[in-house]
């Protein structure tokens, strides 16, 4: 028996790993930060045999209510990932799983390499509606890489969308695969109509560093880049540096900011009511994408989610509000479950990639119904 | 030099094949009909040298008005069809086209052939939510074949839906098979919510015999099914008389009947404002529906159509009124054109397959708005 | 529960099919001849109760040897097809199966259609390799096509390949496959190397026919191919008569002719020993491919296949006997079972589309060895 | 203009990206190590415009004759890999392009990244034929991982195969799919044979730490893994420790051992002639396994290769020597070109990753030539 977790977006401490009904583990914290719920390693394992894993520390980590009702996830082919059973106590989480071939890996989501990036993006670049440009480098030396669709024009309204500002949120990124595939796929109608009216300023990965080094929240010097957007700098901050920078230069007319939630088995959004500049109109912004969002897919709904912000109240470092306020745009956070949509469950495999890539699509006809209204 | 249809859908008459500058040809009639306009056939010709094939009963079709503004479609490899330059002339139709290879298919639209309608179905038999069942035999010998999706329920709402009527409207079954492959997605939202609330019967091929035997509108005996719902008989349209049959066993609360029109470049819904029974609810179904099939899509549209009938005066032989009439529920004849919508134009390819499948998705959104409804 | 065999190569007669456990079938003869063993029908039934399908006529069908030890094959969705219980009493074929899906389809070997057989026309077609020429028209009006791989040049070895004679000899056509896609792939060393020495004439269905009608062994007017090639004749058979005249503009430096053989569950090639002209030479080349079959695939042996003829007892109304007296070149028949190979049985699929189109694969390795020595 | 190459395997150092007609580069060294020649990284490029890259350190590295006749791969999606024109001029490499993107990668050869080979490592473990085991970790804390492929039996014959000793020669890993895609496909005549009669311990990765790394030619501590097949050490080279413990385990009938080689236009092997205990009957079966891989594919070849060692003075730290001796086996190094093969030249791909593949079939077909004489 062995476990290993140096690979991209790797994350486990071995505290002991001697009998299988009885292994010990531990999830490192986020480097320069107390920030720590995203693992992900690799077992080495008897086949047939129950193996029994817990993580001690669960109970410390950012999100312990986000240990509730969550079914770890498993691989033998890193291609489908299921569910295994999963219980918190209160103070561990305790995984237990009788794997069916010598190795499999378990993740807190399905993972989303950099590898698996740079092919994104790459495959992007083939397409004559999009542009990729590079924003800048990361503290780690990696590419902070912006893909521009459609063709840009002074009638058309800027819409940018950002993803996985926090790392261990991966089904941001799966989300973006919808997105972007759906976006340049010219024969969908939607995706051409959009492209009529808007460009695109996407960023599928605000965090590469956090993303290979298996965070949960943070960057390559621990600082939690969704807290960075009133002033971000060079030194703690450069990924929101670039991206605020750039979207001076170009405007925002909506912003779409992707993330997950440890703890709401829902997929919602979170606005911008408390806002200072927050009127009637962004109001009546507000209420067209989300309707048009509802009536695209049961995936999304509007009971659950954030407590509602006081007027004038909202945490200004955050991007949503940040952008919203500067740009007086639509400007909102989306969040997908790490366990499902409890409106629609799934026992075995619950919130996967092809629900995140199909939301990432149909966020495209929410915006088509926005688009008009945006400036 | 060559021309050839002797295969799934072929129709072509070859008058004079002597000069690639002037090639004449005729479409063949139905059998036992006048109506023609599909043709289907293939050419061997000397690769870089224009061909001029002229279609010299062209104004004599069906559907004259058709051919302005028609291009017709190309394909090497019977994967990739493009449109190359179609002129009216208010009398002939003349294709010009210089082939990049030795031999080329052309055809009035994407041929859809019993070969690929027979996997259609079985695949998704082996669904857990799919019933594949026989309704009875056509008047070639051939299977009228039905899908049962989603587990039957007292509960549920029936929805029945039919395309192909009239054979050489292939673009139907392409929108079948987008419309089957996403409701038996079991990681799709709408295709799984709506398996919650409806069962749907669905005919991808009404008419196999008029497909296979290269027929524009009319079955094996040279009936035109869309006007046998008052009165279907075993002898002259057998497919109506079992679909009718099962339907009444079943029950109906939304019918679909999928076309494709030779004038309109639009896609565009007939609803049931002529038959007698037609009230404020009918009206409400009909608004819902076009209100959520508007948003999904911006394929469809509503100002172009056909007129509308006055109170009373539907053509109550026709499907979708019959139905709607017999069954009191929300019916419509969905329309699609051979040419392009002209709201998205596309030189290249024009209205294409990819296009028709991604119709059939969307239209599942639009009848999950309807479903709560239609009863 | 209903039968049905009206598709391409379809082929049963219904006796009855009241009861499950009693259903009784006969083949149809090849139409003008009294040649049949091909079956190819479409269950629907009720799954999960066993099925068991009797074929009273097997006796007298042309090779009831063929019958031993064999295996009927099954599919559920035309795509993976699957060996089933099947015994034979010395007058009756029985088969037995419980179907897991509501309908099945039952055949004597996997099928190829008419479509297929076009789509791989079409397919390699669009390889600059590859020339695409008609040959003539069929008596049903049906298409012989020939396919020209590699550039024509004095200096090369004409090498023709035909298969399926015989149309019920499906594996015929899926060995084709393997053959012409090797062929025109250009990052593979031996198709490289082939195509600088040799030209390929390559007829992958000789009796389109046949194939549709559902055949075993003759053309649309009951003619056995493979007993016309001393005196072929447009009247009986055209097909054979367009490529002895094709053959004779090209000259021939090696002949191969693909089909299946009904009882030995083997692959193996038949020579031209009893050929007038046989020689020392002709030997040599013999067993140069022999060998070099060998070496490449288990696959093929040259322990079990047909009874050598006497010297100048050969039958010259057969292809291979025909092809290599007239052009003094190395001329084979090649045969691969219906059942099996014994040498590496597989239990659950038998002989099978991978299997065969490998074979067409590695016969190239064998054409590689035997290139030099053709002329 | 950008150049970065933070990422699997990148290496380059810029010494200038000012301008784009003079962009000078040099290659890192190996860590710990003096030896250098792979470079992969990503330009960032104003598309359409020629772009001069100079690295200006190439004739410092470990095989300056490689430069000569050598043309770099580039790619836009990291899928499709071509040449670009470069020149060496005895000092410097010099590579022009003219970027039809935005962004593109250039490399020494297609790389194989860390991802795709745990992909590798777990798609083959889900195959009943294959058990996947971990012989230990690198000292990077890597995975060092092996498949055994087959049945163990004491009569079968062992087989080992390991590739990518020097990391920079990634062919040896794209070689690797081939031959593990092959040996695991159940419907391949040569793989089910060679699995009656052999089991196969493969690793197809030697050096996962010097490929992450981009390294030529060392491990992470800049030990050339090929010279420590005599004392291994678990401190310099513990990949190789571990494998020689294991082969110890299972005894070796037959290594084979993959690389590149960066001069030679040529796929060949080199074998045992310089060990000491080398004779006939190792003589014979060296003839054996050339003779049947010259006859599975003309990617081989024997006129070109290595010097052949004097008797007994093979140096035997090397892997294919020291095993070679050790278990008087027959024991071959295989080396494949970086550039191209001479004898079947491609200008556009040169060496690439289908003809690595597809050799790694082939080679299959000459041990099933050797397998029954390997004991
Ligand atoms: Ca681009
Ligand atoms: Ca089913
Ligand atoms: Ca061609
Ligand atoms: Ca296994």
């Amino acid at each position: 028996m062995h476990i290993t977790a140096n690979f991209d977006s790797g994350n486990i401490q071995v505290i002991s790993a001697n009998n299988a009904d009885d292994i010990r583990l531990a999830i490192r914290k986020d480097h320069q930060s107390d920030f720590y719920q995203w693992f992900h390693f690799k077992l080495f394992a008897e086949a047939g045999e129950e193996h029994v894993m817990t993580i001690e520390n669960a109970s410390g980590s950012a999100y312990p209510d986000g240990w509730k009702g969550y079914q770890a996830l498993a691989s033998y082919d890193r291609e489908t990932w299921f569910r295994v059973p999963t219980e918190y106590n209160g103070k561990e989480l305790v995984i237990r799983h009788t794997p069916e071939q010598e190795s499999v890996y378990y993740a807190y989501f399905i993972p989303y390499s950099y590898e698996r990036h740079q092919d994104l993006i790459q495959s992007a670049q083939q397409s004559i509606d999009c542009y990729h440009e590079l924003l800048g480098e990361t503290i780690d030396g990696r590419e902070l890489n912006l893909l521009v669709i459609g063709e840009p024009d002074e009638s058309k309204n800027t819409i940018w969308v950002t993803a996985r500002q926090h790392p261990g949120e991966s089904m941001a990124e799966w989300f973006m695969e919808g997105f972007i595939t759906r976006l340049l796929d010219d024969e969908d109608g939607v995706a051409r109509k959009l492209l009529d009216e808007n460009v695109f300023y996407v960023v599928p990965n605000m965090n590469p560093d956090g993303s290979v080094r298996g965070h949960l929240r943070t960057n390559a010097v621990g600082t939690n880049l969704n807290r960075e957007w009133a002033e971000p700098s060079l030194e703690k901050s450069p990924e929101v540096f670039y991206v605020l920078k750039r979207m001076q230069e170009t405007g925002v007319d909506m912003f779409l900011d992707v993330h997950g939630d440890e703890d709401l088995p829902y997929n919602f959004v979170a606005g911008c009511e408390g806002i200072p500049s927050y009127d009637d109109r962004h109001k009546e912004l507000e209420n067209t994408f989300k309707a048009a969002f509802l009536a695209a897919t049961p995936e999304f709904q509007t009971e659950y989610g954030y407590e509602r912000d006081e007027p004038g109240k909202a945490n200004m470092t955050v991007a949503n509000s940040a952008v919203g306020e500067r740009f007086k745009c639509l400007s909102y956070t989306l969040e997908m479950p790490f366990k499902d949509n409890a409106n629609l469950p799934d026992e075995d495999f619950g919130w996967s990639v092809a629900r995140c890539q199909r939301l990432g699509e149909d966020v495209l006809t929410a915006m088509l119904a926005v688009s008009p209204k945006l400036r």
